[in-house]
């Protein structure tokens, strides 16, 4: 297949040729023997778009694509969340979208994890009492036993619901389609989320932005979580309403909260999440590793070239009319 | 048996019959009947030991025992690290110290393993980042891989190399008489720790405080760490070489460090550690759950008076030649 890599700029790792021949080595079919080309630029996107077959981008693809693509069937993006895409009518007819979903899983699971236990632990109120030089005994509790609820068991969601049932948390999956899950004690549609957060003492969100999930945690179901309750968001930032979020803080109606994902990033100085009480904040990083995700992406992106080729549907073909 | 328990003051809360009223009822043999009494003043405790076969005590008991104890066999305090008690001249002749290790497995796994997690996610560098209202992204690792050496394998150490070989990091133990453990790659004695430093990425102390351990972790073996290398510490202050630490963090040899024991406690304001960077303090609370550390050492005994009972040496004697 003829493929272009148009890597743009902005990122903070391009995929070099070298990347794509360690990927191709590490592939069960030596990597397909593909024709790859590399460009930062438009005008090189531009050539190759007369005669590719796939174009594989990383960060900014110009929309609607910038010169006629008679061959072009797919478009592979190394990342999970294309709300930033939507709505997808720029897409030529009969291309499809691929994202990258699943090489988040693992930093994932384990950024969700280490936010459990940093609330159960009272790490935000530590980290306040060390500002203040303020030595301030608080024990914390065991996860075992509490209750977690996970909105969105896409890639994100499943690997921090499976590490959840390894610290013994009793889980209650939400999505759109339930079914029953290995590490979840139920599955709940997200029309019962309503009726979970009255006993949920972590609510973790791991669900893509639509317009079916903006502002699916609003000031009216931040009411329905019992008092003391914590909110790790690892999603995107429009699923929660931000303000009414830092109200419960303020107001120690929720316990904590740790949030990767904001409205906007970057988080300008001056905001007032900066300064929210029991906030801890990352700067959207929780699932990305730095040392494997352009490895992984990679490698993710050859196993659909292989569907292609094999004739099967790529695994990572988004849904336009679900949006992720 | 007549059993008396000193709660003394100090601690956030006693035992009180209730408590070991519900311990006895989840004891297999229904608590054993012992005679206990329950009394916080020195006065309450000079009249039981004229009498007791074992006083229970929470946090101080007045050394040397301030009456005559004829029929004492056994003591029992409610917590592990017994160095404030060294050295043990002051126990009558043929008096057995038990402590309640075990206790505080569960919680020290979990901490350990947040601590490590925090550490291989910037979380010290993204909570100053916060202070400072600065977005800077910086991916971390997940552990996968790693090496993490792990000193002391007692019920905390043991209990974060289990957790820590979920996360599938490669686990070195060092304990003073090495044996093969399940959790751990290899494990060596304490004479090879000099020669696993330069490979650790991770080192998380765990041991107790004895003249063998105090300042384990001095100003040359902080050396023998790579650059960039992670410790947390669990155990005692007085493991390491507390300045020499800071002096690490603050010329960026080491990456970072969690903290949750410190000489002296509780730190006075103005310390040097409250504001060392990449540093994040826990006020000596990692291995105490606030909910079930009572009820759980309160079972700890009960085992122990169960194998006093049957003639077995109870689990819990602390040898008093090795401090625990």
């Amino acid at each position: 297949m003829r493929i272009h890599v148009h890597t743009g700029t902005g990122r903070e790792q391009p995929i070099t040729s070298e990347l794509w021949a360690e990927a191709a080595r590490r592939a069960p079919d030596g990597g397909g023997g593909h024709a790859v080309s590399f460009g930062a630029t438009a005008e090189a996107l531009c050539e190759a778009l007369a005669e590719c077959e796939m174009v594989v981008f990383t960060n900014h693809l110009p929309r609607p694509l910038p010169a006629p693509a008679p061959r072009l069937r797919h478009l592979f993006c190394t990342f999970a969340g294309i709300d930033g895409l939507m709505p997808l009518d720029w897409l030529p007819p009969g291309v499809g979208l691929l994202n990258n979903r699943g090489t988040h899983a693992d930093k994932a699971g384990e950024f969700a994890i280490m936010s459990l236990l940093m609330l159960a632990s009272h790490m935000p109120g530590f980290v306040a009492d060390q500002r203040a030089q303020r030595w301030n005994r608080q024990h914390g509790t065991v996860l075992a036993g509490r209750r977690l609820t996970v909105v969105g068991l896409g890639s994100l969601g499943e690997e921090a619901a499976r590490r959840a049932s390894q610290f013994r948390l009793r889980v209650t999956g939400v999505r759109a389609r339930p079914a029953p899950h290995p590490a979840c004690e139920r599955v709940v549609g997200t029309d019962a989320l309503d009726a979970v957060l009255p006993e949920t003492e972590f609510l973790l969100l791991a669900c893509p932005l639509t317009p079916a999930t903006r502002e699916l945690l609003d000031a009216r179901r931040i009411g329905r979580l019992p008092r003391g309750a914590f909110v790790v968001n690892i999603g995107r930032g429009a699923l929660l309403a931000q303000d009414a979020l830092c109200d419960a803080l303020e107001e120690g109606r929720l316990g904590g909260a740790v949030l990767d994902v904001f409205t906007p990033e970057p988080v300008p100085p001056g905001h007032r999440l900066w300064t929210t009480p029991n906030l801890l904040m990352t700067p959207h990083v929780s699932c990305d590793d730095g040392a494997s995700y352009l490895p992984r992406s990679l490698d993710i992106l050859l196993e659909n070239l292989r569907a292609i080729r094999d004739g099967r549907t790529p695994p990572n073909l988004v849904d336009p009319s679900r949006g992720y």
